[in-house]
């Protein structure tokens, strides 16, 4: 497939160059020149005029099925929440439900600009299937939790590891996904290690996410979660941790020092009132920080857009200081700060000539997007003012899977219906006798 | 006029009750029925199906206007903002500017669900102007500022309120506002009290923002700012006070005393870092707290979906309790408590026979807006998941101002065009010799 972008407005491109009135071209999966009046023929020709042109979202940790339960409950305490709601449902899940809530978790992603993700959930084969499916790119795992051995044992991983190989598809790859160290216990862990050495993976795990889990480990060890994992020699720099709300500052030294990568979720630390992550210390120290939504159940959307300007403003109030992480800083977070916490920096996360051509093409002639007066303006409207609804062209690995905000690649509403339907049967499954 | 919606797969009406399959009947500028299967002959029909009609969103502080400056600064000090951008920029300004800023915002606000606002700005009879060409419902003041008797002075006031009579239209409203107790002196606010007792209108001021404010009038007076205006005698159930973020326990006591309004501006807050409303004490207290967006330069954008999701997370992950401001609560700021801090409940504010036909129609078939699984879902989904762009009609007034995402009363395009050149020829105008 080719694609030409003519005459877009604005291209953003790697370190956050603002480029005029440009050209893009993509041939096959890649990008292979921007400019001015190109002149190559290609299948797809896209006006970019009144555009902004940029790399896709990376949402960098997710449990994409979890969509099935948005709005299942919410404003609950993280224990009633959890084993009330949440883990009941779950444990009635079969892979096809996973299957239909994680299309149209890809689907609501790929409306909002992200081209690729982090996932850790059960069933992570039927995760890959739909991301092939519906051709995005993605990570996936299966969670493992040592007391959920029949959804969530060490044994599924390599099931999961054999069925996205079958896939054949290079858009989907695999990491690993110990849920925490509260639920995985030291062999585990090391096991997953191992894993990671010999298939040449990363791992991505929560980590120090709320106090209950600090106390619970301190009680047991005698150390944080993150002293823990290096006592258990599990981090190294293809370690992804997620959330990593509370840390002291020797936790801040070791992250450091094992350039492990964190990605903050805003939305549901403040939603699940979990906390707020030290993130400009983290940066400060030069760990590499990443955006993700979370799942579904305690966001309860999955619009990177919205996630970057929650990041944005979380830290300015909690330290009473509006220059901290300026627009510039939140959007390398939701870029190339993503695809380091995947692996994937060489690929993706900006736009440059030789890269994926994962690339979204958002429309700025909406009142929320005006006045523009500076290249300041593109990247203030980007995380202040913009929202998911304002990307109209979605390319992953250089095919044109949205176009004008409907999706070239599945049946919209047939995704729709199908999880509505799902997640009736599972509501009506999980209900106490 | 009259309108039918027919089927509204749900209605959200006074009280946050949902009916579902229901017909909604407008006739003239009322709501005039609902029920099952009616049969009113109407000029206009709307298809109800996979929709949610709800009353039209009410943002209770803005200075629509800024809309002009939005991403003109960001991420600065607050005083750097004011006194090198903000300041030197508005005192440029003139009133045909203020309108074409003023129906940029207008628009902005019809696209994401609100009907009506309260505004505080330059030029209110420009606003006024603004509000009644596109269709809208608000309360404007020309702004009172002691140092700037040119743009601001109190002797501007009475000019507004004499322009807004002239326009003969019962949807735009006056009310005063005296910028804040750091701008405007004892004489001036005494004054404003006088003239709001004679024109019986409502007030509005900016109270207790930021620490500097606090520091500033303690320093000056030995009291709090809230003090300070109860010493005044300012103070009673005729007043509206924004922001309200450092407040004492005493104040809260004074607020409540003289049932004082207060509109909360979570976004403007953070973004600014001016600290974080103590709002669940003063609902507890049975203040009335409503929502509002603040002006475009601060937030950067006017989308009170976007603005409820930010005050009911704020809240928790402050406390650390995920229970505090649920969905369901945080909806009635920015509707019926809207309109109490307006002094339009009466006529507004919820979906109720007898009520103006101020009507929002959100269309649920959206990828992020699914699954509905109970009465619940639908209110998190609006709350959690929803943005601006998913309200599909606007009515107000009785009149249908937006029809599938179209505005029938302005020409979009026009506005967008007119905002930006203005907004470049004011920037030339303000930039220093």
């Amino acid at each position: 497939m080719s694609i030409l972008i003519k005459n877009a407005s604005f291209v953003l491109t790697e370190g956050k160059t603002i480029l005029k009135c440009q050209d893009v071209y993509v041939e096959d999966d890649r990008i292979t020149e921007i400019g001015k009046n190109l002149k190559q023929d290609a299948e797809f020709l896209v006006d970019g005029k009144n555009k902004l042109v940029m790399s896709g979202l990376v949402n960098s940790h997710t449990h994409v099925a979890m969509s099935l339960f948005r709005g299942l409950a919410d404003d609950l305490a993280v224990m009633e929440w959890l084993k009330n709601h949440i883990w009941p449902t779950e444990q009635k899940l079969r892979a096809e439900e996973v299957y239909k809530g994680a299309i149209l978790g890809c689907l609501e992603m790929i409306k909002s600009g992200t081209t690729c993700f982090g996932d850790m959930y059960l069933f992570g084969g039927a995760v890959a299937k739909a991301v092939k499916d519906i051709g995005m790119r993605a990570l996936v795992s299966s969670v493992v939790i040592d007391t959920l051995p029949e959804v969530a044992g060490l044994g599924l991983v390599q099931k999961t590891l054999e069925e996205v190989k079958r896939l054949k598809c290079d858009r989907v790859y695999s990491w690993l996904g110990p849920h925490s160290v509260y639920s995985c216990s030291k062999e585990t862990l090391q096991k997953i290690k191992e894993m990671s050495r010999l298939e040449k993976i990363r791992s991505n795990i929560h980590l120090s996410e709320s106090l209950s889990e600090i106390e619970e480990i301190k009680t047991k060890y005698g150390k944080t979660p993150v002293k823990l994992l290096e006592e258990y020699e599990f981090l190294d720099s293809s370690v992804t941790a997620n959330h990593c709300v509370h840390l002291t500052e020797d936790d801040i030294r070791v992250l450091k020092k094992y350039d492990v990568k964190v990605v903050h979720c805003p939305v549901s630390n403040m939603k699940l009132a979990s906390g707020i992550s030290p993130v400009p210390n983290l940066l400060n120290e030069e760990i590499c920080v990443a955006l993700g939504t979370d799942g579904a159940a305690s966001n309860n959307c999955l619009d990177m857009l919205q996630e970057m300007k929650f990041a944005a403003l979380l830290h300015k109030v909690s330290n009473l200081n509006p220059t901290i992480l300026p627009a510039e800083t939140v959007l390398n977070l939701a870029t190339i700060n993503g695809a380091k916490a995947l692996g994937l920096e060489n690929e993706i996360g900006s736009i440059e000539t030789g890269k994926k051509a994962d690339i979204i093409i958002l429309n700025l002639k909406k009142p929320h997007l005006r006045p523009i007066l500076s290249d300041h303006s593109i990247v203030s409207h980007l995380v202040y003012s913009a929202t998911g609804n304002d990307v109209e062209t979605v390319i992953v690995d250089g095919k044109m899977i949205m176009e004008n905000r409907k999706l070239l690649t599945v049946d919209e509403e047939e995704i729709m219906e199908k999880a509505q339907k799902s997640a009736e049967d599972l509501q009506n499954r999980s209900k106490p006798l």
